[in-house]
């Protein structure tokens, strides 16, 4: 067996998902870096690729040329990494898997839903691996979670909160040259806001781990910031067949919140709780019985969880861990395993769904729409 | 200066609400217990008040015959604690009032918004006080945190979210002998089910901290345990003049969960938050700004807070300091002086205002009502 | 039955401990004040007693007369409760007892081993009830702990850490009109420093929870503040019969502190942790178990510490109701029922023991000495 | 620049530590694997070399042929890595130094402090790099509270209390065939029990952070479990010049603690609290002020602390990322660059006179021992 020859398209000097994502590919040594695209300037491109050791012939000044001449290498990449903004993420995968290349995309899928029902097709046509890099589903103790919930211990849920809050964007720093706030506050490229953004990190984890979608949703998406064009925060509300509500709500402009994502569901029987950022634990309360702790690689995780794990409990993993689990779990599926757990199109067709149908309820005042 | 002569309706055997008036009254020595009407049941009456070492002839069989004697002595009772259940808050509190005797009145205000309205009449026409027991808004943290709201410390309100959890109705014990719960499941006694016992709690605490009153609101009244007849989890949602959200969450019947009453502000400039379960504290978190911690009677209270607390900081204050505190300004307004943060009819009246402007959203599926 | 008439010695305006013994005595309304000698100063003993509801003339300018004449009124004082400084504590206390009145007596019991001595033998000729108050060992948690480890909940006691960390006299507080430091700083009032302000309690806390008392111990008193005469934090270290290894560290010149008094005992099968500031909840961390919560008067308690409870679960009592416990008890014991918990001059002995032997062992540069 | 090759000594199938080692050398892209003696069986070494992409020929089945291969190539590794038990750790690091490559050892330094010096002055004969991967001090808040205590914001310091807890050896894993307990097991790989393993990792995090060393040192060395030879809990006691006092406890049968690594520092004017379990927040508890939490990359943190983070605030680091920042400045260190915080040889000479001056004082009944 031998690592997988990674590309990446974006991530160059200034990108904070990029980093990510490579640490994310090294961390488990699955991954070779061989080639990038990692920036529309070609000087950065340039010195990006210097600086992470990429061959100079390998660094290409566009994500077309490097599609076409990677996939005609007897060793060109194998995958690849796409952290652009979230407007070319739809067009370069349809690209690259076209050339018969897999794809570890980040989130949002892309910006309208109709881009990603094409892209869907693509993926379906071409029998290849797509990700999408919802980490956060990743977590051990998310997985956990999702665990017991499927195995019926909290009972029949009731109640969904998911909250996703930060405050980074409670000053317009899309005016600054903060390179991540400005596309993201523009709406060519990012598509959408903190809904986009943050919103559908929490959607997808809710629904990750109750294992539930919702028959109804309504809500609002709000700009906090005047003369902000995109939402910075945002409200919904969904109503569950077995009769369960959720609530989600997501905000970029709540101060003294970092990157606070926490989810609360309540069963018949017990109530769960994760925060984000405090990963190595799950709280149970349990309905006539003591609340307790479950520690991550701890007593009482469930096996897959425990093997997912790197360090033994109270050595904490955190974001990064996650977020390679993801990569750790792409290297399976791309080599024929099995990686149930994976978020894929499914997760992404889903997440700009849960935009559109919210636009439509914000647009409509907040009614009900069907999912 | 003596301490006020008091008398209780209600709070006989195996009452928990009446105990925690009588510590509250005696806390700080204000008030003596004199006379009560302390249970329908003769007996019952009788017995409890020879445990509250009542004398014989003061101890009533029914409250109309304790208020027209007591009105008579010259040693009469000058207020009376009103703690039935809801159905007979009014009907009492009239009685007293036109008899010329303060009171001081559990919550909600009653069964109706109608009877509250007469309520307020007759309050209005006898110059006399009536408090409600709205404890939560007098625990010294929560003060702290209306303080520093006034004081424009968070800068202008953009979200609050109130949530108050508890599980103990998680079992039908309205069916079992539990004093509590079985008038509570009682539509004719109670009125109402979680959205009056806790609800009006969590919707007086949002109003009394933030200092606001919605435009508009919505929501839902559910009943979770099949058989039962009251709503037993309620969601509002809130929206305000200047552009703030709102959302209320009251459960029974969320395993784990014991009386967990938590508030949360969030303004432009920081993020306030507060956990009933945890009162000697109050979470400040600016933006731009390191998170802190403001302890009850520590640095940093305002001189009115710090005024209030009977113990120095790290001394745990709870519950009945709290409601205590309700006492101790009782008797200030009984003997003319001011207490301008004590909830009265005021708060009482938006109580069933809440509970029948969310009856009417929640049977219109959850349409917006105007406040 | 009727209310236990009490009198108080002590405790006149800004008085700090005075006022909680009140409120405690009157929380469960088992004690009615009548007399007292609230000050040293007749003008102040005068004017505390008036804010205090006392009868002119029950209200002493000296503690011998007030004992002598409550002693010969047939509706005298049954019980006296002394809450001056440390020094006066055995001598009035003996008076009082001479008087046939049951005595309650704040803690440490005096100034040296040999008045408390001196002391038991008078307790124990009058058939009086002495109690002191350690109110930190009756609180529900507290006492959950006790039971749980009496029960072999956590296996054989390796380890008892104990910590009370204060920071107010981190500033010469002594030097201030402060009432509470100056005579607390005065050698011939307090007799001793932290050690005896707050070491005390910490010893009685940790030998009340295990059961332990120590076969050899050694330490060492230190003053943090140029120019005080006292000490002001004291390390001791606890040598037990079954190789259990205690520490204790006491300080009230710790900044950022505010009354932190926290135990942990680690048991061969379990560690329990218990922090004064949070007193709602015990943790415990079993071996091969998941770490959990036990709430006061929630599920798991065991039945004599719910029965102390007097708010359910989630309503939090805190340290008044903790000292209320021991007035509760008290009234219990002085009509003649059992109350086995409850401190008393064994606790006051062990106190003044525990002094002397830490003075002995740091004086001679911290050597171990026989407990 | 390229990166630098690098080589392992032990971490071969079953380790921990090289696991660890592996993906610290990856995190950050500057190291390349490419050689190893991963195993003292021929048949584990080939296997492990396989599953780690090593080529064959540079997969040694003794660390004494891999020093002198690898020396005699021209792409030879430049950085050794040796995880392996203790006792190799002197004997390895000689050997590779003295061929001219660079060395990075875990800790503790060895088994005895003779050794220990021999090998610093190897280190200093060859110019080369010595790097003992004390992780924790590489953690950012640890970072921000070493350099906030030398930018004197605490004040003088007067109390460092150190605790370090597992409970992993409660049960004799040495008997069984988990490879971690059954080295660490035995006195003559391991050298010693619980102070050399996790010991010495919380003294050198304490004379990190402070910035001190004590003058003199006295404890006691504990076998908790019956049949274990080593210890398995220790107790210290230091005293520094300024009048400071430390206490330093650390045990590996502690029930209920998975990795509980703490340290507190309490100055005249503030107390410093750092949790590895939560490495994510600095506490900070000022005299005259509100405590408040520093997160990492969050406000406030010193610019050489935000420079090491690799996900913004709110993203969690843990103990990988931890461990990477030693592999990180080694890197720089190698590369002629400067790392002053970068644990060396002086922390290794520290580790071993801890453990002996311990154990003289231990068997001397704790007598207090010069530093």
């Amino acid at each position: 067996m031998k690592r997988l020859r990674l590309g990446m398209v974006g991530g160059g000097e200034g990108s904070f998902i990029g980093g990510v994502h490579r640490i994310a590919a090294r961390l488990d040594d699955q991954f070779e870096l061989v080639a990038g695209a990692f920036s529309s300037s070609p000087e950065v491109a340039k010195r990006s690729g210097e600086a992470l050791f990429i061959a100079a012939d390998r660094c290409y000044a566009s994500w077309q040329e490097m599609a076409e001449r990677e996939a005609s290498r007897p060793d060109g990449i194998e995958v690849v990494s796409i952290v652009t903004p979230n407007h070319l993420h739809v067009p370069i995968a349809k690209v690259f898997l076209q050339h018969g290349i897999h794809v570890i995309c980040d989130k949002p899928l892309g910006v309208t839903l109709a881009e990603a029902q094409e892209l869907a097709q693509v993926i379906d046509a071409s029998g290849l691996q797509f990700i999408l890099t919802h980490n956060y589903s990743a977590l051990p103790m998310v997985r956990e979670a999702r665990a017991r919930i499927a195995n019926s211990e909290i009972g029949d849920i009731r109640a969904i909160e998911v909250e996703y809050l930060q405050d980074w964007l409670n000053d317009r720093l899309e005016l600054t040259d903060n390179k991540q706030a400005s596309w993201r506050g523009n709406p060519a490229m990012a598509g959408a806001g903190a809904i986009g953004d943050i919103g559908t990190h929490a959607w997808q984890l809710a629904a990750f781990v109750s294992g539930m979608e919702p028959e109804t949703l309504r809500g609002e998406l709000l700009t906090r910031i005047p003369g902000r064009v995109l939402d910075d925060e945002v409200y919904a509300e969904m109503r569950y067949a077995n009769g369960a509500r959720g609530r989600l709500w997501a905000s970029q402009v709540a101060p003294g919140f970092e990157n606070d994502l926490r989810l609360r569901i309540v069963g018949s029987r017990a109530t769960i709780s994760f925060r984000q950022q405090q990963p190595e634990i799950l709280e149970i309360h349990p309905h006539h019985g003591n609340s307790y702790v479950v520690t991550r690689n701890g007593v009482n995780n469930h096996d897959s969880v425990r093997h997912q794990c790197r360090t033994p409990a109270g050595h904490p993993e955190g974001y990064l861990e996650g977020f390679a689990q993801i990569y750790r779990e792409a290297a399976v599926k791309i080599r024929g395993g099995d990686a149930p757990l994976l978020p894929g199109i499914a997760a992404g067709l889903a997440g700009m769904k849960f935009i559109e149908t919210m636009r439509e309820s914000s647009d409509r005042g907040g009614e009900w729409v069907e999912w």
